[in-house]
């Protein structure tokens, strides 16, 4: 992992606290870490949960793969270094707006398990694995932007991109908070399921 | 700058726009970058301004230097190459809690004027460059943390650690939006001169 580089420095705290936040926003922070095979469905699922979020007049905030990978993560490609630095940064990214007290909405393929295990470990009860399951006969049927087909390709002219699920590994969460299996639910079902998940645990009340 | 790496990534839009948060928060996001030498107090003023906004019931968030070194920014030294990349992370961390509609104060010596110019045109006009000024002869006595002390100690024994005002340049904004003058002011004016700016411009209301 990233060893820290910086002396010299030093922690300056503030002095509102996190229940301060709560209380303004009357909701806690939390983050809802959508994580499943390209095609899945995780970016679509979230926008729904954002949307039913506002209208419930809640304040989230979606993190999305291929965002923030035009952003913040612009100088990452898919290596396996560069994706544990995606999934780093973008927990990081995480921390700090569970920290504001907003629902934050974390979309990312995250393929690796010891990934995900780090930023668990970073937000604590305040990390919601939320496994998008679908097959890869299913992902590969849905295909909206042929980059399964792509990547077949690839791997059959003795290539290869590094595509996950098919020529780079996806571990499956083994216990995560929650499992969305999209070959059974509606997004819109989805969506609901992850609100009520919230509602039940606290998270949507200061 | 940084180069884009990925290819394959298409932007995954949301339905809850600007507007929608705007009305929510009853205010308006933009990023208050507080720039300026080591010991000017960007940090402290950035805190009280942050309590001052949450009694005006703003949603508020700061962005520390030394606390993004502890975490998104840890595998980032104090090379001219890393001091690039640490704003640039920390420019699009602001934006992305600009456009969560939050009031951000970022507080970052960034001494270099085209790295700050790099944020300033992600964010646009909602970018309040905020020049925390103090003399580095003041800055010298008050040092805080011994930093300048052990820059110049470096300096003597030839070695040199790349200190902003010490051994590394520090560009002064040219056209800021805000200019706080510390050693004319105490902590609480300055933050108090930062939040009446806010109000009128018009962010403190949606």
């Amino acid at each position: 992992m990233a060893e820290q580089k910086a002396t010299n420095i030093t922690w300056h705290g503030g002095t509102v606290t996190p229940e301060n936040r709560q209380a303004l926003l009357n909701q806690i922070g939390c983050c809802v870490w959508m994580t499943g095979l390209s095609a899945s469905g995780k970016s679509t699922i979230g926008v729904i949960v954002e949307q039913l979020l506002l209208e419930k007049h809640k304040t989230a905030f979606r993190l999305d793969g291929d965002n923030m990978r035009m952003g913040l993560n612009k100088n990452l490609g898919f290596t396996a270094e560069d994706r544990t630095e995606n999934i780093r940064r973008v927990g990081e990214v995480s921390k700090l707006f569970v920290d504001a007290q907003v629902i934050t909405v974390s979309s990312f393929i995250s393929p690796y398990k010891k990934d995900r295990d780090a930023v668990r470990a970073l937000l604590g009860d305040k990390f919601i694995e939320c496994y998008v399951h679908v097959s890869i006969e299913e992902a590969e049927k849905r295909d909206p932007k042929g980059l399964y087909k792509k990547a077949r390709a690839a791997v059959a002219a003795g290539k290869g991109m590094g595509f996950t699920g098919v020529d780079d590994p996806y571990e499956a969460p083994e216990k995560p908070e929650l499992t969305i299996y999209t070959e059974k639910v509606t997004k819109e079902e989805a969506a609901h399921q992850i609100v009520a998940f919230l509602e039940s645990k606290g998270f949507l009340k200061a």
